[in-house]
C-alpha cells in the first residue's frame, strides 16, 4: 500500500464514501488510490467549483467529512469560493491537493504553486505532506480540524507513491463541547430581565432539536427568535418554530433589531451588515443592548448549540416540545403571471413533502421564505453562506448525492446559474433528483439595487450589471448538458412544470420568466 | 471627482480602453467612476475568469494594460487560474479588487477576505490604497509594474468614494531594459563553438521582429530554433522562421534535446518537464550542456529580448531578412473521417489569413502545430502557459475584442470548453468575430494518458476522466448562449462549417468530433 492509498483509507474509515474530483497530473497516484478503495464513490465536477460546492452540500447533509480532490494551484484555485462559503458555514469539507513532486518543485515548472498559501485565506486547517509515512496521520489531521470548516492537504505526487507499512489512522471529526454553565445562565438572565430579547440563531440552533430548545426557551421567555440572513442550513415547515429572518437589505435588518435590549447568540455570530455604508453601525445589535453569546458559529468553535438551548430550556423552565399552534395548512396556490410574490409563492406550494431546499434566488426569493414558512417539513440550505455566488447548482448536486431519497428543489438566479452551469452535467450523469428553478430576471438585480442607491446606474454599470443582449435559453442550456427542461411564465405554469419535475426521478430545470417590479 | 475616478482616469490614460468586469456592492464606487470615464469600454464577463482569461488575450494582443474589476475576495478567487496562466506569460494585466470600507473590515462581514493575501500567490504585484488621494499613484504603480504580469490592486470602497484633488497619474508599463554586452558576446560563443547548439526562444523573441532575428542568427551559426511548449504568444506562417515546438510528452521533449552541446535562451526559461518523472532530471538540458541566458523570461525580468536576438545578429555576422526558404503553398486540404491527424490539417488548411490563433487542443491538438506551419501568416497564442485548462475560451474572447478587424479562431479541448463555457455569452453580447471549434474527445485525455501509464486506468479513474454519460451537447450548448453552431464528423464538414463562420461576422461554434485512435 502506497501513502496515496493509506490518506484514502483514513477517509474512508472516518465516514467518506463520496471523493468530488477534478484530477490532473499531480492527483495520478490519488486516481489509483480511489481505484483501491472502492468504499469511496468518485463524482466528477467538470469544473473545481462544482467539487467544492458539491462537498458543502454533502457535507451539510450529512456532517460527515466531505471529500474533495483537485488539482494543484489554479485547480485549487477554482474551488476557492465555493470553500469561502464552506468556510462561514463551518462545514467538515476535506480538500485534497496533488503536488508538484517534492523534487521537482525547484524546477517551478508552469503549474507550481505554494498550495497552502493559495487555500489559506479560505481554510480552517492547511496541511502539507512531508512523508509517506505520515500521510495517514496527516489526512486524521485534516479531518480532525474540518469540525470548523474546510481543511486543505496538499500531497506531493512522489511520496504519495511511495509504500508504507500503516494501513490508515483512525480519524472523526473534533467533537462539539458543551458551553461553560455560566453562559447558559447569563443567556437565561438577559433572556428573562424584561424588555425586548431577541434569541439570534445560527449553525446546530437551526436543526429540528435546536429549534425545538428555542421555541420552549421563546414561549417561557417571551423572547423573539431571528435567525441569521444566510443560515447553512435550517429545518423547516410542518410544526417546527419558525424563528423570524433578518433580513439582508439594511434597513429592513437595523429595524428588526431597533428595538432589542438583550440579543442572546446560539450558533450565530453577532449580526453585521454585509457591506458598510457610510455614517451606519456595522453591526445591527443597538447600542446599549445586552448582547450575549451562549453558543458561538460553527466557523469561530466548537461550542455545541444545541445542548446550550436544551440547557438554557430548562434553566428558564421550558420543556422542550413541539409547538402547539400549528399553521392551518398549505401554502396558497397563487395565479397570474410571475412575479417575485407570485414567484415565491407558486414555488412553496409546490415543493414535496421532505425535500431538501437549495436557496440562490437572492433578490427573487426573498418572499419564499415567509412563503414556505406553511410549506411541508423540509430542510432549507442558503448557498452564499459567505456571500459568493454561483454556490447553488453545486451545493444542491452535493445534497443530492448525500440523500438520494429526498427531492432537493434549488431556487437559483440567472446571474448565479451562469457561474457553474457545469453542475447540470454532474446531476445528469449521476442521475439526481435535483429540479432546479431559474429565476429569469435578466440581470444581477441585488448589485444594480445597490448602484442606483448610491449613485445612480449609467451605461456602463448598466451593460455590467445586466444578462440580456442575449438572455441565455435556460431550457437550452439545461437540455443540452443531459437536464430535461421546461419554460413557465405563470404560477400555473410554474406550480405544473415543478409538480411534473418532481414526479419523474432524474434532474430537471424549469426556467421562470419573472417580470421586475414596474415591468 | 473621487478616488475610483481618478483611479480609472489613470488607467485610460495609460491606454486601458476595455475594462473586463464582474462587479459586487463592494465595487459601486468603481461601477460609478466607469460611468463617467467613457473612454473605458466595459465588457461584462458572467464569470471572474471569463474576466482575467480575456484580460490575458487583450493584453497578450496590445501590450497595453488589460484592465479588470472583480468582487472582493471570492471574486478575485474565480479569477486567478487565468491570473496563473497571466503570470507565466508576463501578460500585463491589471486587477481592480473592491474591498470593504475600511471601518466596517473588523465587522468580518461574509464577504471579507484578505485581498492582498488571496491575490499575491498568483501576482508579480500586490498593493492596497490606503487614502484617496493615493488611490491614482497606486494605480500607477500596479501598471507599471504589470510588466512581469498581473498586478491586482485592493481598493477600499469608502475610499474610493472620497473627494481628490489630482486628476489622475501618468502610467506606463516599466519599459524593457537591453541587456548586457557579455551576454550577447557569450550567446555568441556559445552559438559558434560547434557541436549542437540550440537557440531557445520565448516572451518577445516569438514576435516577428525576433524570430527574424532568431533565424538570421540560425543561419549564420548553423544552431536550431526551438520554441517554448506554451507560447503565450508566437507568430506564425508565412515566410516567417518556424522554430520546432518543444514538445509536451517529457520522452519526446528530452529526445529533442538530448544531443546538444549548448542552450541559448531568449525570452525564455529553462525548459523542464511539466511534472516530475520518478529517475529522470527535472530539466530537458543535458548535464555538460554549455547553458546561457541571452535574455531572461517575462515573467522574470524585463530584458528585452528582441534587442538582445538582433544585436546577437550583428554580433555572429548575420543580416536580419526574411527566411528565403519560402513554404510550398497552403496545408493540404485532407478528406476522411476526423482522426487527430485529419483534425488538424483541416484546421490549418482552412484557417483565415492575418487570423489569431488560440490553442487549448492539448492531446487532439498536438498535431496542429506542425499542420499550421504552412498556413497565411498569423498569431498563435496556447492558452495554458501555466497548465491552468479552461483558459482558451476567455482568452480568445479578449483577442478579440483587442483586435475586432482580426478573425480569432480557437482550438478548444472539450474538458477545457465546459470549465468556461460562459464566455461564449460575452462573445455574443460583444458580437465577437470567434470561431470555436471543439475537439469532442469524450475526456481528459491528457490526464488518463498519465493515469494509463503510471498504474493503469481502473473504474474510479476511468469515471473522473470521462467527459460522456452524458456527452456535452456542443452545439446545443452554444446556441443556448446566442452562439450559431454546426457539427461535423469529417474533415470535409470541418472544413466547409470552419470557412462558413469565418464567411459571417460574429461568434461560430463547430462541434468536432473526433475518433479516438483504435476507436
Amino acid at each position: 500500500m502506497n501513502g496515496a492509498e493509506s490518506l484514502m483509507r483514513t477517509a474512508a474509515a472516518a465516514g467518506a464514501d463520496v471523493c468530488f474530483a477534478n484530477l490532473g497530473t499531480s492527483e495520478v497516484p490519488l486516481a489509483g488510490a480511489l481505484d483501491r478503495v472502492p468504499a469511496i464513490r468518485p463524482v466528477l465536477g467538470p469544473h473545481e467549483a462544482v467539487c467544492t460546492g458539491a462537498a458543502d452540500g454533502y457535507g451539510r447533509m450529512t456532517g460527515r467529512p466531505a471529500l474533495a480532490v483537485l488539482h494543484c494551484g489554479p485547480g485549487l484555485a477554482n474551488g476557492l469560493a465555493s470553500l469561502h462559503n464552506a468556510r462561514r458555514a463551518g462545514t467538515p469539507a476535506v480538500v485534497v491537493v496533488g503536488d508538484q513532486a517534492t523534487w521537482h518543485a525547484a524546477a517551478d515548472a508552469p503549474l507550481t504553486t505554494d498550495v497552502p498559501a493559495v487555500a489559506d485565506p479560505f481554510c480552517a486547517h492547511v496541511g502539507r505532506c512531508e512523508s509517506a509515512e505520515g500521510m495517514a496521520r496527516d489526512m486524521a489531521d485534516a479531518i480532525g480540524e474540518s469540525a470548523r470548516g474546510p481543511a486543505c492537504l496538499a500531497v506531493p505526487a512522489d511520496l504519495a507513491r511511495q509504500e508504507v507499512r500503516e494501513p490508515g489512522a483512525d480519524a472523526a471529526l473534533r467533537r462539539r463541547r458543551p458551553v461553560d454553565g455560566d453562559r447558559v445562565a447569563r443567556a437565561a438572565d438577559a433572556l428573562r430581565r424584561g424588555g425586548t430579547a431577541v434569541l439570534f440563531l445560527g449553525g446546530g440552533a437551526l436543526s429540528r432539536e435546536g429549534l425545538l430548545a428555542a421555541g420552549a426557551v421563546a414561549r417561557a421567555t417571551g423572547c423573539r427568535l431571528v435567525h441569521e440572513t444566510f443560515p447553512a442550513r435550517i429545518e423547516r415547515g410542518g410544526a417546527l418554530p419558525a424563528p423570524a429572518r433578518l433580513p439582508h437589505p439594511y434597513d429592513d435588518a437595523a429595524a428588526m433589531l431597533a428595538d432589542v435590549s438583550a440579543v442572546v447568540l446560539a450558533g450565530a455570530r453577532e449580526p453585521v451588515s454585509s457591506f458598510g455604508y457610510a455614517g451606519r453601525p456595522s453591526g445591527f445589535v443597538p447600542d446599549g443592548a445586552d448582547l450575549r453569546v451562549l453558543a458561538g458559529a460553527p466557523q469561530d468553535c466548537l461550542d455545541d448549540a444545541v445542548d446550550a438551548l436544551e440547557r438554557l430550556a430548562d434553566r428558564v423552565g421550558a420543556a422542550p416540545a413541539e409547538r402547539t399552534g400549528r399553521r392551518a395548512g398549505p401554502p396558497a396556490v397563487p395565479s397570474g403571471p410571475l412575479t417575485p410574490e407570485t414567484f415565491a409563492a407558486a414555488v412553496a406550494a409546490a415543493q414535496p413533502a421532505d425535500a431538501i431546499v437549495v436557496d440562490e434566488s437572492l433578490t427573487s426569493g426573498f418572499g419564499y421564505h415567509r412563503a414556505a414558512e406553511a410549506a411541508p417539513p423540509h430542510t432549507c440550505m442558503v448557498a452564499p453562506t459567505g456571500g459568493a455566488i454561483g454556490h447553488g447548482l453545486p451545493l444542491a448536486t452535493g445534497a443530492a448525492v448525500a440523500c438520494p431519497d429526498r427531492p432537493v428543489l434549488l431556487i437559483e438566479g440567472d446571474g448565479s446559474a451562469l457561474y457553474t452551469v457545469q453542475a447540470l452535467w454532474t446531476q445528469a450523469r449521476e442521475n439526481l433528483d435535483v429540479t432546479t428553478v431559474i429565476c429569469d430576471n435578466a440581470g444581477y438585480e441585488i448589485v444594480k439595487w445597490e448602484v442606483d442607491k448610491a449613485e445612480g446606474v449609467g451605461p456602463s454599470s448598466e451593460a455590467l450589471l445586466s444578462l440580456d443582449r442575449p438572455g441565455p435559453d435556460w431550457v437550452g442550456v439545461a437540455e443540452a448538458l443531459g437536464v430535461p427542461a421546461a419554460r413557465a411564465a405563470t404560477a400555473k405554469e410554474l406550480g405544473g412544470a415543478l409538480r411534473a419535475a418532481f414526479a419523474e426521478p432524474g434532474p430537471h430545470l424549469v426556467e421562470a420568466k419573472i417580470r421586475r417590479a414596474g415591468a
